[in-house]
């Protein structure tokens, strides 16, 4: 239903364009891109999730307030500093980060989003991001730069657009992420564009749905830090009739619900220092809520974490990320395994052999399953191994 | 009120006893002592706290049943296997291991508890551990190998003891802890022992209350692995008048908070690969609870731990820590102090001297403290900070 476009990016649907500079908002970042706009041609219907962390950055502030309207046409973001924590004159920042990039794309300075990323409790330096947003060229092609210009300790850029339904309409997305064994302060951005026409209640709802079972269930929960935002415009430029729950709603679910599962996954596997993905399935929970929480559980669970890194065929500490989670479990029913090698069956010790789980361990993406028995609720969460790289990068993170 | 003993230890209250060896539980483990015993001369009012770990290892089912008695007079502990996952055969030989220490000590095994720590999902090396249980010696001195025969990734035994009222009564007690970024999945164990009169009603609750601010304030919350005990042997010996609520209750439950911080803090002070303690302190926080969640989010956040590894004064991340617990706070209201240095007033970053806040997060023990200043509600919990080291320790537990 979805085919994923070679080289797709978040300016691939029709009507948007991108472009990036280096400001220099951090100093030190060499000549790492740093601030970017997203913009579209048409007015579109636009909808957030932001944090739910209680500080939040002034560009969160900004922005919810002004999506209040269900439309925007440009997002300006930048890394290297979050804006956050940083009273009044941050969010006169922010304000005036919007004014620019209106002048820069011609629109109103209500229709610009505004989001950061970086280090928390430092003022942008404004000058810079003055000078710096005139020399932005908006192209078709400038979903790469934009892409590169939000990355923080994330080593490769994420991206991906996919045309839907043969072409009827097209998503596209960039995000960033990084900070992965504790998301709830790692920031997490993703910004979304669709040439389809949607009803803005609509896109609301399945942004939500969307995120759910892609950002949300990338290790913890991903909604904590101070400037957490996952954003979706779509400009209607496809021409299609306008997408709601009655009308084409689950073909557009179904492809936003892929392209946020790929980006989410960019994400896990470029954690912090990661040198695999991880991914579990719960299966057979007595609710859905229950699969979710036990599936975060395990890939956040610090000492699955560093085992699958030390290809350690330790899945004692499966089990009992499951039984700390808090979801009801009953031990003799409890399957597991480790991609296709059975471990447990009815909470059983099945043979298999050392040696075959620490192969599987060593691969690029490691598969945990475990079915609880109990119902018929599932949930996947993604996740990476810890490694002392991540230890190395967050001790010397503003120094 | 009360001072600690020199070299105190669990054996230091009268009547009590303790002995430990090398059973060869882990056979890799050196001629490191693995199995040991607390016995009690009298018997004794006897409360617990356990683990809310849905998976509850063997040891854990079996003591919780016996205790709801209200009495004791043995605890049988070993290390190197968890005893947890193990089914019907993994009761069957915690019962057994009980039965075992009851003809060592001359009493009922109805009267023994059972704690292990360990590898989970493996069967205890029952042969080993019967010919183990044969060469234990009690002693009054026994205490101290007992201390080191619960460890398992500690690098020093944690103990402690201290006279009471001008000697009226003893506290004395061990613990092990070391897996410190997430407890829920570290074996927090700990064994009590006073030669006061304590009425068992009573005794709970001083039990669950000094457990609150002490041992359920270290880094997370310490209370979800599949083994985490904490257990009070009063023998009476002392001679004292029963205490009760109303009767020396205070005095007591000042002596017990003590007695469990001075080993909560040792047990954060060598968390797996910690380098330095790191206490912080809530004030001013709306409710008590929110003081807790907020001192427990900032402790074990690892941005702030790996930065404080680091000697990174990334203050936003203690902040954005605090805003991430979800608990009442108003930006412009927050003060925050990195040992005596004022970082934030109101709101507002004060004038600080870098290098000032670098050298004191240099130090052995980092205090973090946070005013939110909308109400009287403080806390403190205790954390470490975290390490490439903790990495390595937990990517090869069982290989």
């Amino acid at each position: 239903m979805i085919d994923f476009i070679a080289s797709g990016t978040i300016s691939s649907p029709r009507g948007f364009c991108s472009g990036a500079t280096r400001a220099g908002i951090k100093e030190s970042a060499g000549d790492k891109l740093d601030l970017g706009i997203l913009f579209s041609e048409a007015p579109c219907a636009a909808a957030a999730i932001f944090t739910s962390n209680k500080i939040k950055a002034a560009p969160v502030v900004l922005s919810q307030q002004r999506l209040k309207s269900g439309r925007a046409a440009v997002v300006v973001m930048n890394s290297g500093c979050a804006n956050a924590f940083t009273g009044k004159q941050g969010l006169a920042d922010a304000a005036e980060m919007a004014d620019l990039a209106a002048g820069v794309c011609g629109v109103l300075s209500e229709d610009v989003l505004v989001a950061s990323t970086g280090v928390i409790g430092q003022l942008l330096p404004m000058e810079r991001l003055r000078t710096g947003m005139r020399r932005i060229v908006l192209s078709r092609e400038g979903g790469h730069d934009l892409a590169r210009a939000i990355m923080t300790t994330d080593t490769v850029p994420k991206e991906v657009a996919a045309r839907v339904d043969g072409g009827k309409f097209i998503i596209g997305g960039i995000a960033k992420g990084a900070g992965m064994i504790h998301p709830e302060l790692a920031t997490l951005l993703c910004f979304l564009a669709t040439d389809a026409a949607v009803n803005i209640d609509f896109l609301r709802l399945a942004l939500r749905k969307a995120a759910d079972i892609s950002f949300n269930m990338v290790s913890i929960d991903g909604d904590t830090s101070t400037n957490d935002t996952v954003l979706i415009m779509a400009n209607g430029l496809a021409g299609n009739a306008v997408i709601s729950q009655s009308n084409g709603g689950d073909v557009f679910q179904q492809a936003l619900n892929q392209v946020c599962i790929h980006l989410a996954k960019s994400i896990a596997r470029d954690g912090e220092g990661a040198t695999r993905l991880i991914e579990v399935i719960i299966r057979g929970a007595a609710s859905v809520s229950d699969a979710r929480l036990a599936a975060r559980a395990v890939v956040s669970s610090p000492l699955v974490k560093t085992a699958v890194h030390g290809n350690d065929p330790n899945w004692g500490r499966i089990v009992a990320a499951v039984g700390a989670s808090g979801v009801e479990v009953v031990e003799p029913k409890i399957d597991l395994y480790i991609g296709n090698i059975g471990i447990l069956k009815s909470g059983q010790l099945l043979p298999f052999d050392k040696a075959d789980v620490i192969e599987l361990l060593e691969g690029n993406e490691v598969l945990i399953s475990v079915n609880l028995n109990l119902g018929t609720a599932t949930a996947t969460a993604w996740g990476c191994d810890l490694s002392e790289e991540y230890v190395a990068i967050n001790s010397q993170y503003t120094t």
